[in-house]
């Protein structure tokens, strides 16, 4: 059987890694696409990343999909959400324990938003959620922006404590992910 | 002479009432036109604002433009700038005084961004910026947003202590409007 061939449109190594990880337990092959598609301002991760990939299709063409996650604080209105990238820049993972100090709900979850597209197929979207709660300190040197501090549920370890591997069972990336790997192999 | 006509396109009644207020001294009037154009994420005001005027413009068809503002702390690297709407409906008030808690870099300026548009013309943007500092404390009433810990440079009020005609002697967006009311009575 031929391996199937689709574009991640990611300027985001880490992302790519963890989903290039995955991809070859399905017979995928992902190759990297540096792609930097206009976001645009939206609550809904879906959204988003359904603009960017129909913006990405037109440049490439082919089968390609983009990714959008965020992190949803319970305590904090679901902030940062979908501009967790700009507030990891900003107030980082010290900016995010602030607002939390003093605060005993630190219930939060990570929400990944995968659009796929290919010419003359509506764009499919797939999500992956992972519940969890924000420790209370940073934790780890693996993975990237908010993982330091967040544990999937039942987990003592954060995301950035674990080998891209564990992380890969546990994550809303690797939810989503599969759910399209699944996909791409029935269609 | 008769008087010239120009939308306005946002669903904020406080930032319209600012505008309409100004534009009276202009012999400009300002009509308000409730549509959403997607915003996009960007750290430049100015691109967002271009971005947004376009959508409305093939819409509207009529010489209108668009307003994007945002609150930028020195301390917090620019947060919450470009999002400031979301973090203000996310975070409010109380969350950005508590990300400043124990800092004595209050320093912060607030940057309006308006871009105009009509058919046939390139999309012209106009910039307002007022400097000042972050409070210790909300204050005041009146106006909108993060008003009330923001004092305009050398003042005690915040801008939510003021009436809006003081308002529009110091803020971002009457420095913007008034550039673009001057442009428009030129050309």
């Amino acid at each position: 059987m031929k391996l199937r061939e689709v574009f991640f449109a990611t300027s985001n190594r880490g992302k790519f890694m963890e989903v290039e990880a995955l991809a070859s337990q399905f017979g995928l092959k992902v190759r990297m696409a540096p792609l930097k598609p206009l976001e645009i301002q939206h609550e809904n991760l879906a959204e988003v990343a359904k603009h960017a990939v129909r913006q990405v299709l037109r440049r490439l063409k082919a089968p390609v999909f983009v990714e959008d996650a965020g992190l949803f604080i319970e305590a904090l209105n679901g902030f940062p959400g979908p501009y967790s990238s700009y507030v990891y820049k900003t107030l980082g993972v010290k900016g995010v324990l602030k607002l939390l100090e003093g605060n005993s709900n630190r219930k939060a979850y990570f929400l990944s938003a995968i659009a796929f597209a290919k010419p003359r197929l509506k764009v499919k979207v797939f999500l992956g959620r992972s519940d969890g709660v924000i420790g209370w300190e940073a934790k780890g040197e693996s993975g990237f922006g908010f993982d330091p501090i967040f544990h999937p549920e039942g987990l003592r370890q954060t995301f950035a404590e674990m080998g891209l591997k564990d992380k890969n069972r546990y994550s809303h990336r690797a939810k989503a992910f599969r759910k399209l790997a699944e996909w791409l192999l029935r269609n």
